[in-house]
């Protein structure tokens, strides 16, 4: 480590990682709004500027994410420096695992940044870094040995049912209004406009911004993507109804704490058509912001309760979908692509849970069929377990453990997606009524690979007519019961047999080039 | 019975039973198409003209079914006949279980002609009919002991998947194409063009008639309508693709012989667009036959497969429905309702089965889920059975015996729709998103009732908030496992817990008044 002028850095960082300086400063008036920091950041291949923060204590940061290997230099400015310093570091090659952040891929899909095919499988935990650090604890080994990729995470406290206790952390100092006298029979009397909170938007709490990157780190380790939601509406505390200045304020400093670590993604809201005290134009004032502050293009998206966002907005990367039917919702992934020509990623098709609503009282076969339904469609479907019984702790708001059969089941589907020829999934044009059927979206395997999923259906045989010139080995997939069944090579029209149970899969592959 | 210048009648008859009068002629030439014969019937309610019709060796039949009781005169016209010949008779009371023809009440559903409510829970057994009289036995065994009270078939033999055999008897004189070239791989390329048949159209075979008017009788006997499929386009016969005239003779027959059995319904076609041959002014003719010919006024509809008709028609009496979408079809019975202004019967949800196809592989659960997501939307859902392994004869085209699951739970449905306040119900307007709510059709019970179904879903209680001034009995039902758990009575806003299973229904009964 420098040490010079009390700015502090390392002399090396690996691709992707996040390097760091360090400057003392004085601890004096609000430094958040009295101190600035920036630095550029020059290499071979990319310059880029990044904003600093205060991060308590006296001490000020500025991060920065490097793209490339090679020699960097940078310059760094502050009111609480002297005058500009300058330095130099060097990024080595990417540590094992560490592909960069994750692209969008060929229009409908992702990649990491080095090429490697991302398939979503994602959960949601909505304030699960806001929960005690045994808790946290917990929940990161849960995700260690489950399939998920992506977790969708709240940087506000979340007040709504099943989860009235105050987070271990506020954003900003100050203090909350009593909580004490929340039960599940009032809470929903207590809104953004509660009163007895008493908040300065001016004074971050750089310790609560400091637990959540743990967790985006911790996350990082483990592959998983931190699908960061910065606002939303369940809200008691009035996070949800600060002004534009204030709105702007907390995303600068989100984007210059968080930026640069390369598994983030924004999710600008969650339901933001509840956020009753915001604007379409609002939105799009954020949106501007974080596409103005991120140099890093980090996927976008907004994630809405009942009228969806207009996807085809240029800085939205991907669509964030929500059911908004209580039938169906998975099954429009094909349509919802054709539409915004954009990944569909959804991040609520209902929670496998028990409990009384119903966007949260799914069987785990049903979320498994929605799962395999919106997966063969070409889209990304996403997990929530709601299940009451566990001292109120519920995966979907707290983490903790999966009590569940859902998530048992997505390694197998990941696994099947994983040997898709080329990248990504699409609905095969050819798909009979009675089926869900996915070829590779990518032309060059026309011909080659095919999927097909009976859904809630129980056929006892299926008839395929493929090519005569062609050679399929032809596997039977049960979703449920996580099996393969290989029933040989078949060419012309062939009849496979089936178990004659919901949730079956075949997958053929063409096995004569 | 009388018997003067050959004309045979009984004395008495019970109302909404037939009366039958025979009249001896010659059986030479052609009696189909030569003889005439017809009669009026007066009584003080009503006076009936009505067609006769050839039935064999000699015997000319006209037939009547009285709607009041009281004495009625006749006279009968026949060109076997040297004058006129008058009668009289008297109809008595109907028996015991006899209501009378099945009528739309209330614009959205059913009674019997005497007021006595009609809640249809229909089967589809297509050819039941045209199978061995052991295998036909069995079927009437199979319904006597089930909750069906309406079943559909067809006057015609079919031809399709697991269906090859030929008939016991065919509508007219003549002889079939060779169907030993028939198998499960070839059979669709044979339609309502193959060659090979040879049938004198203008020669009803009365043997055919017969069989089918003894399988109406029976039925009447258990209670059950006979819904009497006219034209079906599975059909390698060339039945499918007569000429207007043929069809007009033929519809004539039928009119003449069936339209004075009381359970009969006409169904002018299964999968009408299907029928190549027949345009929508040959369907309207067709209405235009059956509305003439037919004046007991039974109640008649039309059957799609993708392109529903225009139910608003004014001679179709309610809607015959096919699920036109994979996953979805009851679920719009509210809508259908909203939109014809008719019953809606739902003819084709799909089937419970294991066959290669979408339509006939529902699992039990997902046949009885689509009941009573369509009963409780205020329609009347149809069975079928398409199960293999059982010596290929399924109850969909063959009757037998039932192998399934759900039909086992209809008579739990329908005892509970037979305990409406008044007849029939509707969607609840207050119905939320995540559940299936009910109320009855007729407004003097508003407040009085309720019924909710959670479907697939899997609550572990409910919220239910009703007027503080009424007393609810409560009872939580399991609609599989045909379980009724009472609850205690609750007024205002009261929590109900439940099973946190799929399929489970809540009844709430307003018991202070």
């Amino acid at each position: 480590m420098n040490d010079a002028h009390s700015v502090t850095y390392p002399q090396t960082v690996r691709r992707w990682d996040v390097f760091e300086i360090s400057c003392n400063g004085t601890p004096e008036g609000n430094p958040f709004t009295e101190q600035t920091l920036s630095a550029v950041f020059h290499g071979k291949n990319e310059s880029v500027t990044a904003d600093g923060f205060y991060d308590g204590n006296g001490v000020y940061r500025v991060r920065f994410m490097p793209s490339f290997t090679g020699d960097y230099s940078f310059t760094v400015r502050g009111s609480m420096l002297d005058e500009p310093y300058t330095g130099s570091f060097t990024v080595r090659p990417a540590g094992e695992g560490n592909h960069g952040p994750v692209r969008v891929h060929n229009t409908f899909h992702f990649a990491y940044e080095d090429g490697v095919p991302y398939y979503a499988i994602g959960t949601t935990c909505y304030v699960w870094a806001l929960q005690s650090d045994a808790l946290i604890e917990q929940t990161l080994e849960t995700l260690k040995h489950s399939a998920f990729n992506k977790i969708r995470f709240c940087v506000f406290p979340k007040h709504y049912a099943y989860n009235l206790h105050e987070p271990v952390s506020y954003p900003f100092a100050g203090t909350p209004m009593d909580s004490s006298v929340l039960t599940m029979d009032n809470f929903n009397q207590y809104d953004e406009n509660s009163t007895g909170n008493d908040w300065e938007f001016t004074r971050f709490n750089p310790a609560h911004f400091r637990r959540l990157e743990n967790c985006i780190l911790k996350l990082q380790t483990l592959g998983i993507q931190a699908d960061i939601i910065l606002f939303h509406p369940y809200d008691r505390w009035g996070f949800s109804r600060m002004t534009a200045a204030e709105d702007a304020r907390y995303l600068r400093y989100v984007l210059a704490r968080f930026a640069a670590y390369r598994n983030v993604w924004w999710s600008l809201a969650n339901e933001y058509d509840l956020l009753r005290h915001k604007t379409l134009k609002d939105w799009e004032a954020i949106a501007s912001i974080i596409c103005g502050g991120d140099p890093y293009r980090h996927l976008r998206s907004i994630h809405h309760c009942v009228h969806m966002y207009d996807f085809s907005r240029p800085w939205i990367t991907h669509c964030s979908m929500q059911r908004t039917e209580l039938h169906l919702g998975a099954e429009y992934t094909d349509r919802w692509r054709d539409r915004y020509q954009k990944p569909v990623v959804l991040d609520e098709i209902a929670y496998e849970g028990d409990l009384p609503y119903g966007w949260g009282n799914l069987t785990g076969e049903e979320m498994l069929r929605r799962f395999w339904e919106g997966a063969l469609r070409g889209g990304y479907p996403g997990h929530g377990e709601t299940l009451l019984g566990h001292e109120n702790v519920l995966w979907w708001s707290h983490g903790g453990k999966l009590h569940g059969e859902s998530h048992k089941r997505f390694k197998f589907l990941l696994e099947l997606l994983s040997q898709t020829p080329g990248l990504g999934l699409q609905k095969n044009p050819a798909q009979a009524w009675d089926e869900v059927s996915a070829i590779p979206q990518e032309g060059q395997y026309n011909g080659q690979y095919y999927l097909f999923y009976y859904s809630f259906m129980r056929p006892s045989s299926r008839v395929f007519t493929m090519a005569e010139d062609a050679a399929f080995a032809v596997t039977v997939l049960d979703t449920w019961n996580m099996t393969k069944d290989e029933k040989g090579t078949h060419r012309g029209t062939f009849t496979v047999s089936l178990p004659a149970r919901p949730y079956i899969a075949v997958q053929l592959k063409r096995v004569d080039i």
